[in-house]
């Protein structure tokens, strides 16, 4: 029961799509990760996803439009919805990540960025 | 599946200490508040709580310590865990909480404050 600053647990790490853990709510985990260029298509079963962004613009792409997410703004992609999150002009963006503690972070898709493990700071 | 704006969502209420939900996530709730000086000590019996400061500082109260978590900090107060959530020197502090579709502000106690179904914005 300790506050958790986001800036600090952020200046941890530098590894790009590299979800890391710093809570966890019931069944669910508060992630931590920085973006840079674009992630994987991919879309979750069976859990919803919440992104809030800390620092820079997330470019969420779905298959039909694309939603500009800025820093202070939030976005839920429900379950089973394919979506590719991305950045723009080389910018590192800082997120944090809410969803159940069995989402993996790239879905239904097996990638070389295929983390199984969270690590917990 | 559009960004929400905080400050936007944020600028939308005045009322202290009155939960308004801005979206879900599996069975979980986003809600934000406003509070202004002390709230009523209370304990969710199944719910883990987590609050986010995104304006001021939040004096979280337990029975033997005060937490003091400042703007771009979270805590989780785990499901049992007497708390009272307050601020000082009559500060509005903007919060974001994250927790069950089930829980209740007020936890355990029954209170004048105790509202049971929040808006949804």
């Amino acid at each position: 029961m300790k506050a958790i600053n986001l800036k600090e647990k952020h200046s941890t790490f530098t590894k790009k799509w590299h979800p890391h853990q710093i809570a966890r709510v019931d069944d669910m985990q508060v992630i931590l990760a920085k973006i840079q260029g674009e992630f994987v298509w991919h879309s979750h079963e069976n859990e919803d996803e919440l992104f809030q962004v800390l620092r820079g613009t997330l470019y969420m792409q779905f298959r039909d439009r694309t939603e500009v997410v800025k820093e202070g703004e939030i976005i839920v992609v429900p379950k089973g919805v394919e979506h590719c999150p991305s950045t723009k002009d080389d910018e590192i963006v800082h997120l944090l990540l809410f969803e159940k503690l069995t989402a993996a972070h790239t879905g239904n898709v097996k990638h070389p960025m295929t983390q199984t493990e969270y690590p917990k700071i």
